[in-house]
């Protein structure tokens, strides 16, 4: 190892400390910054931003990867985290500082626009906002696709997930929209009847239980915490995960999956290698990778059959015996589908048709196809085709989701995809592990985790993302896994 | 104004955002951080110091002083935040980093070894380590005394309180050690029995009486909160004031007066101008100024007769009757005095002794006179002779503060000079409002406020220390103000 590779690492991990700083500001911002402090905490969450940026795109920065990258006696991992480190460098170097901070501007302003049309369910009022919010995308995507020798849309997708492609989701999901309508026309035949826990269940209570739940799936409270936000969410660094959820008297299940589904993020982050910590070849894999990790726990292990039978005794022994807390219930009650309006509360049958509506759209948008103006009918119309049902206001239509106007286009189809290799990754440790039903039965999770770990979260970003899904799931990313598991829990064969 | 200041302000108010995002960093530290995430914590903090470090030492950063010196058209803000911002730059500049780094090393070091002497009582443990810190503190002062044309002590004293001589302190510091061995002699002969509040007093009830309390005093909750730590502090920035307590489910006075103390530096914060918020003009005015604002509010306004009788209807409405809440039981209580072992612990009255003999010894100490090894001894004598007890082992002797093991010598004497600038503050503002007392009875403090904040808040660091004590209290700091106050309460004429 060479001293341009050992100076470079430094610099990252310079970097890699002050975005573990960024974590902890954007933690305390949802959980606990009285109202007052926003416009300082963004202030401060730009100066730090910017210099991270700075050291990033430094041309010493350049120098330190061109040399490393001549340095003959790197291990695989150092030579996998220059690549990663070039990757960014890239990246970031495609934009100028102007067009970084116009569009940060813009994507704020547009939320902000956002929150009221959503509240007034008023598309005009984001429209504007929107088309210079869009254009601005557009241009970025365009620079970094230049730079990158992408298409724009490829260039938005890889943000998220590096290494992902059009190509190789489009297949996919054309599929899905193929299988997925008849699946959820058969499975809505199939809902049963079911009670909800009837409560009330005290914040304390929830919190006391999802403590010990989160502790007995593998999560280290001397290295994270559970909180309160107004929408759930996993932030902080890998050695101070922090994990929070929102609590709902009334309603048991809300703080949960919430907390089950972050969880899963959570044990994925703990997972990463130690040695890399700070480094980007530590980091997380990518956003599919991550909600794979996610909806691995919270739908595949559980929602599982095996997993609900103990979750139903924990229930009873936290918080009393209850008829809505026997087994079959719980599966009755969480094994439900509907033609839905809203991705968020969708079931895991339909989500991947909202994703599939948003993809679509949002790819004609980008390439200039569909207009700004269009997209309340667009998305009506696609809700129509895809999930048979019809906003009948934009609210619960084109204005439910914060992503495109924060600026995140290219982030939906993460989601599906995440589901896609969740499944796979679930078939995958099954086979490897032949008592994983009778240890969910238990509520132990140890030797599934343990699986986890070596198969997924200890590569962190060694390897590229298709080379991870294959190595750790036996195979290339398909939809069978999923669609066999949706037909099998589902029951519509 | 011409550019090379709104370059200036714009670089400073970069510093001040990283500033800002350290004091988040430092409260969670405190409050919510997991043990196992400590190491990464004190990488986070140590880059974003050094990055604020680096853009405050850049020859840039001198260049924009020395243009903005120049600058003819200022106004006086403009011009005493360029003053400010040099002071800082010759501070920073005067240090090189290597010093600057086996300093924080070697504090870091000593406060660990600190904690196992103190806990074992064992100053052997501490001592090596105290030598090395001491040896650097002493170096570094030498370097900034040099650069600023100060003695190494001063240039200590300066850091913590900009213009703080031992010139000044000295007089003050020998006519209170004159003065207060006799008075605390007469107040303890008017010691009166007392009972304390029995409890229990649970945590949320507590909680919701303080945010109460502190809110009736001015304390904006949309710009701040109350949490818990394992020591009471104040930190957060202007725009978001981060207050902290401890819980004792059978003491309620240890938090009340801890909220009461740091609810006085959270009002200094708050009064801070907006305009100038984040810029080194826009500070308070040093470590004396602040302890001024604290003790004002927790031993003048708060436990004056008239404030107490409000005080003991508060807590009868919050807690229930209870015959401790009688306002004479309270004043019992509360104006209690004693020769005792422990400075947090002190009472008013002997508080300054147990400052006199710190600020002896770290004078010696800084001076060679005193070899660490000795200062046991030196503490042991110097208790016997200004408070007439002598410690039974070092954890209540030398070793029961944190201040120099953390390297901050110079510090001690801000926490007496505070108390006699509190009195002569509250001296002043009594003549100004002659109605307070019958304000305070009723627990309204918004006139004293309006006029703290005019004299002293509002005013940020745009004066000197003595001009600001002038303006503020109408003459040069002195003991008189103090010791009348201290006559009139414990009776001792």
């Amino acid at each position: 190892m060479g001293w341009h590779y050992a100076a470079l690492e430094e610099r990252l991990a310079r970097i890699g400390h002050i975005e573990g700083a960024l974590a902890v500001l954007h933690w305390d911002t949802a959980v606990c910054m009285p109202a007052g402090a926003s416009a300082a905490r963004g202030e401060q969450i730009a100066t730090l931003k910017r210099l991270a940026h700075d050291l990033l795109t430094h041309d010493e920065t350049g120098e330190l990867i061109a040399g490393a990258e001549a340095e003959a006696d790197l291990d695989p991992w150092q030579r996998a985290n220059v690549r990663e480190a070039h990757r960014r460098f890239r990246r970031a170097r495609a934009l100028e500082p102007a067009l970084v901070e116009a569009l940060a501007r813009a994507a704020n302003s547009c939320e902000m626009s956002w929150r009221e049309a959503r509240r007034r369910s008023d598309f005009a009022l984001l429209r504007p906002e929107l088309e210079t919010l869009l254009g601005l995308v557009r241009e970025a995507a365009t620079r970094i696709g230049g730079a990158l020798g992408l298409s724009p849309y490829d260039a938005l997708l890889d943000e998220y997930q590096p290494d992902l492609r059009d190509s190789l989701i489009a297949p996919l999901f054309e599929e899905l929209a193929r299988a997925l309508p008849p699946l959820l026309e058969a499975a809505l035949t199939r809902n049963r009847p079911a009670v909800r826990p009837s409560g009330p269940f005290p914040e304390p209570a929830q919190k006391a239980f999802l403590e010990q739940l989160m502790a007995r799936l593998g999560f280290d409270f001397a290295r994270g915490r559970l909180d309160e936000s107004a929408h759930p969410f996993c932030g902080g660094t890998a050695a101070d995960i922090r994990v929070t959820t929102r609590w709902r008297r009334d309603d048991l299940a809300s703080a949960l999956m919430a907390v089950l589904h972050e969880t899963g993020h959570a044990l994925y982050g703990a997972g990463l290698p130690r040695r890399w910590f700070g480094q980007p070849v530590g980091e997380a894999r990518g956003i599919v990778v991550h909600e794979s990790q996610s909806l691995l726990l919270e739908m595949q292990v559980c929602r599982s059959p095996a997993f609900l039978r103990f979750l139903a005794r924990a229930l009873a022994t936290a918080f009393g015996p209850d008829p809505a807390f026997a087994a079959s219930n719980l599966e009755a009650l969480w094994h439900r589908v509907e033609r839905g309006l809203i991705r968020v509360d969708a079931d895991e049958v339909s989500y991947p048709l909202h994703v599939i509506l948003r993809w679509r759209l949002e790819k004609a948008l980008l390439a200039g196809s569909l207009a700004v103006a269009d997209l309340p009918a667009a998305w009506n119309e696609g809700m129509r085709e895809l999930l048979g049902v019809v906003p009948p206001d934009d609210a619960r239509g084109c204005l439910q989701d914060i992503h495109w106007p924060s600026g995140a286009f290219g982030y939906f189809p993460c989601y599906t995809l995440g589901a896609l290799l969740a499944a796979q990754l679930f078939r995958a440790a099954r086979t490897a592990l032949p008592e994983l039903d009778r240890a969910l039965e238990r509520g132990e999770i140890g030797d599934l985790l343990a699986w986890l770990r070596e198969r997924v979260h200890a590569r962190a970003s060694l390897l590229s993302f298709a080379e991870l899904v294959c190595e750790a799931s036996g195979g290339p990313l398909g939809v069978e896994p999923f669609l066999d598991h949706l037909r099998t829990r589902y029951g519509a064969h």
